[in-house]
C-alpha cells in the first residue's frame, strides 16, 4: 500500500503526530501503524492498580483518529528502506510513504545485572495492555510488595498498591524519593506524606539482588538488609525504542535517542521523530536531555507534523522544559524547568525564593490546602530557570504558569508586576499569592 | 506625626502597597491609615453568608504588616495638603509624609432613582465588617430574597444564600447572568447550573422599583412583573472612593477614577494611587477601563510602591488584563482579557476556537470535570486577546496560564508548540489538552 504520511507508533506522540498531520494537510493520506490493538494512556498506567481499577478505563481512544480519517494499521514495521521510502511489516506488507514520523516510544529499563532474566513475580511497568493485565491479575494474590525506584512511576504505583491494601516497601538508592525531580524540601514532604499513608520507604541503599528460587522471596539491599517480598516491581526508568531506527541507519545521539533538529527532522530526509525515542535538549542549557514525558512528546509531535512539507520559522522547538507533576492523595507536587540542585550542578549562579501560603482565601475554606512555591532564578539577569510547587490539585496548572514564564524568558521583575487572577474558592489570595511572593523574595535578595 | 511613606486605605491595595514599600525601602518608615479596625478579605465577602459562615473567618490579617514593622493607624484622612505634604485626620491628628499612596477603594453603587434612600431590608454589599455583620444577622429572619445584578458578587451571594436554604431570585437586566464577563455559551452554562442548584433567575427585564412601605415587600420589574420579597440585595457594581482625592485637587478621569501614569503616579508630585480608586487602562485597547479586582489592585500596588523613590523601567504596568474567576459548586468559570463579544465590539478582527475535554485523564477518574477552553485571537497576527475557561477547580490557575500568554504577547502558533505539563490526577491529557486544542482550531481557521 501507499500513504502520504506514515506514523510508526500509537502512543501520545504517534496519536498527536497523526492528528496534527491530518489537520494541517487534510488532502494527504495519513496512516498510523502500531503494534497494539488497544493503546494505554501512558501516564494513567500507575492508576489502573487502584484509582481507576482496570486497564479498560485507561484507554487512549481511536475516536479522534477515526473521525479525522486517519488509517490505523495494527502491525509492526520491521524494516525501513530509506532509499525506496518503504516500510516492511511483520505481517508481510510493504508500505510506501512520502513522509515518515517515528514515534516508537520507550520501554522499561532492566538492570544489566539481571541479564534480562526476571524471576517469577518480578515485574516492570511497560505500556502494553496485555502485560499489564496479566501483571495486575497476578498481583491479586501477592500482598507483600517491594517497589524499586522512587521516580514518578515507582512512587505512584507504590501509593496505588498501598491504597488497595497491599504492604508496600519502596526502595530507592538516592537519599530521597523523587530526588532527581525535586529539591530536598519538596522531596522530604512527598516522603512524609507517602509514609503517613502507609508506604514503607527505604532510601539510600538500593537493591543488590533479587532473592528467590522459583519465584521472588525478597530483595537484598546494598546495605546488607533483606526485605521479604511476594513480588518485586522494578521502576528504574525507561530507554528509547530505537532498534528500528538504528537498523535503518538513522543517527542516534550519545544517550541512544534518535538525533533530530529543532523541526524534529532526523538525519535522513523525509523521516521525522518525536516522543520518548527522539532526542531532547534542555531549554535552559541546550544540553542533551533524557526527559521522557507524554506532554513533551505531544509538543514534539505537533512540531514534527507541522513541518513535514515546508518548514515554518514559528513552529520550532527551542528545547525541552521538563514539567513534571504528581499527586499523593490530595497533595500535588509540580516542577518546571531546573530545580535548585540541577541549576547549581549546571553551573548557573542562582538565587532562590520560596513562599508558603494557602490555595484558597480565606484559608478557613473546607478544601484549602497549603501551597508552597519556590523559584530558581539566574543571578545574572533575573531570568526564571525553574520552579517547584506543592499544593492542592490546582498545583498542576500553577506549575504550568511557571512553565509559561520560563518559555517566555520572563525575569523575576516581570513576574512581580504580572497580573494574576484570584478567587476565594479557586486560588490563593492576591496579596499572598505564593508565586508572586516567592518572586518578591528573589528580587529582594538580588537587590541586597 | 511624621512618616516617610503613608498609605491611605487598608484593603488589598493598601496592604500590598505598604508591604512592598517596606520590603523595598526597609530604612523608611511606612504607615498605613485606615478607617476599619478589622479588614475584610474583599473577594471572600459573598462567602461569609454560606461557605465560611461568619465574617470572623474572612479577615485580612495584620500579621504581615506588623511583622515587617509597618505602623497601623485606625483613623480617617479627611484632608490632604499637597503643598505641605500633610494629612489631617478625623481624630484631629496631622501626619506629615514624604510619599503618599492612595488606596481608598470603592463602594457599592446605589442607583440614582433610589435617591440614596434604602427601605428597611434593602441591602448593598460594601466591605465594612460592621455593616456586613448587621446585614448577616438581619438575614436570619428573612427568607424570600431578591438579589439585583448578576455580576460576580450578585451571583456568588445568590448561590451562597440559596445554599443555606433561602429562597433566592436573581434579577438581571441583561439577557444573561455574568453577561459582561463571559460570552453567551459560558454565561448560559452558569445560568443553567445556578438554576439547577435552586436559584431562580429572571433576566432581561431589570428592576424598576422597590416595593414596600415600612420595609421591603417586593420588587417591580420593568416588564411589569412583581416579585415578592422579604429582602432585596443590590449588587449593581462599585464606584471609586475619590472624595478625598478630589478635594485635594488630584485629577480624575472621565469615569471618576484617580488619574495615574504607568508608574501609578497621580497628577500631584509624590502622590501615587492604586486599586479600585485609581485609573486603569485596558491591556489590549489602551482605553480607560472600569475593571475592579483585588488581584489587579495588588499588581498596581506593587508597581506604585516599587516606583516611589526612583522610577524603574522594568516595573511598569502596561495595562489591565481583567482576569475574573468564579465557582458555582464544583464548576469554575474563568476569563482573561477580552471575550469574543468585547473584542468584536472594540473592532478587532478576530478568530475564535473552542474545545471541550476533561480535566483528568483517564476521564473516568472520580473527580473528573468537563473542561472547555475558548481562545479569542487577532486575525491580523494571531495574537491572543483573551480566553474563557469552564472546568473543575483548576480552571482558575488554567485561566492564569492564559493571562500569562496575553501578557507575553504570545500568538496562537506560539501556544500550539508550547510545552505544558499534564498528570492524570491534575489536568487534561497531553493529547487532548483543551487550551492547546483550542489554539489548533484557531490556527486552522487562520490558514483557511
Amino acid at each position: 500500500m501507499k500513504t502520504d504520511i506514515l506514523v510508526i507508533g500509537g502512543s501520545a506522540a504517534g496519536l498527536v503526530s497523526a492528528m496534527t498531520a491530518k489537520s494541517g494537510y487534510p488532502e494527504k493520506e495519513v496512516t498510523i501503524i502500531r503494534k497494539e490493538e488497544i493503546v494505554m494512556i501512558p501516564c494513567g498506567i500507575p492508576y489502573i492498580f487502584g484509582s481507576v481499577k482496570t486497564s479498560e478505563k485507561n484507554i487512549l481512544t481511536d475516536a479522534g483518529l477515526k473521525s479525522m480519517g486517519v488509517n490505523i494499521i495494527i502491525d509492526e514495521v520491521i524494516d525501513i528502506n530509506k532509499e525506496n521510502k518503504t516500510c516492511k511489516t511483520k505481517k508481510g506488507d510493504l508500505i510506501e510513504y512520502d513522509k515518515l514520523i517515528i514515534t516508537t516510544g520507550s520501554q522499561p529499563v532492566i538492570p544489566g545485572w539481571l541479564h534480562g532474566k526476571l524471576l517469577k513475580n518480578v515485574f516492570v511497568i511497560p505500556k502494553e495492555k496485555d502485560y499489564l493485565d496479566d501483571f495486575h491479575k497476578k498481583l491479586e494474590n501477592l500482598n507483600n510488595i517491594v517497589t524499586v525506584g522512587a521516580g514518578f512511576i515507582g512512587l505512584e504505583v507504590s501509593d496505588e498498591l498501598n491504597k488497595i491494601g497491599k504492604k508496600v516497601t519502596l526502595v530507592e538508592i538516592l537519599p530521597r524519593v523523587l530526588g532527581l525531580a525535586f529539591d530536598e524540601e519538596f522531596a522530604t514532604e512527598a516522603e512524609l506524606l507517602l509514609n503517613e499513608r502507609g508506604v514503607k520507604i527505604n532510601t539510600g541503599a538500593g537493591i543488590k539482588e533479587i532473592l528467590g528460587k522459583d519465584k521472588v522471596e525478597g530483595v537484598l539491599l546494598n546495605s546488607g538488609e533483606i526485605i521479604e517480598a511476594d513480588a518485586v516491581i522494578l521502576s528504574l526508568g525507561y530507554v528509547p525504542n530505537v532498534e528500528l531506527a538504528k537498523k535503518a541507519g538513522l543517527k542516534l545521539n550519545e544517550f541512544g535517542f534518535i538525533e533530530v533538529d529543532q523541526y524534529r527532522r532526523t538525519s535522513v530526509k523525509d523521516i521525522f521523530a518525536a516522543g520518548d525515542c527522539s532526542e531532547k535538549r534542555d531549554f535552559s542549557t541546550g544540553k542533551l536531555s533524557k526527559t521522557m514525558l507524554a506532554s513533551t512528546a505531544c509538543a514534539e509531535a505537533r512540531v514534527a507534523a507541522m513541518n513535514l512539507y515546508k518548514l515554518s520559522t514559528v513552529k520550532t522547538f527551542r528545547g525541552t522544559i521538563g514539567i513534571y507533576f504528581t499527586a499523593i492523595g490530595n497533595t500535588a507536587f509540580g516542577v518546571a524547568g531546573l530545580n535548585e540542585a540541577a541549576a547549581s550542578a549546571e553551573g548557573f549562579d542562582i538565587v532562590t525564593g520560596s513562599f508558603t501560603g494557602i490555595d484558597r482565601h480565606p484559608g478557613k475554606l473546607d478544601d484549602a490546602h497549603k501551597q508552597t512555591v519556590k523559584l530558581i532564578v539566574s543571578k545574572e539577569n533575573g531570568l526564571i530557570l525553574g520552579g517547584e510547587v506543592l499544593g492542592g490539585k490546582s498545583a498542576g496548572e500553577l506549575t504550568n504558569v511557571i512553565g509559561f514564564m520560563i518559555q517566555n524568558n520572563m525575569t523575576v521583575n516581570d513576574v512581580i508586576v504580572s497580573q494574576i487572577g484570584t478567587h476565594p474558592m479557586l486560588t490563593a489570595s492576591p496579596a499572598g499569592y505564593p508565586l508572586i511572593k516567592a518572586a518578591e523574595m528573589v528580587a529582594k535578595k538580588l537587590k541586597s
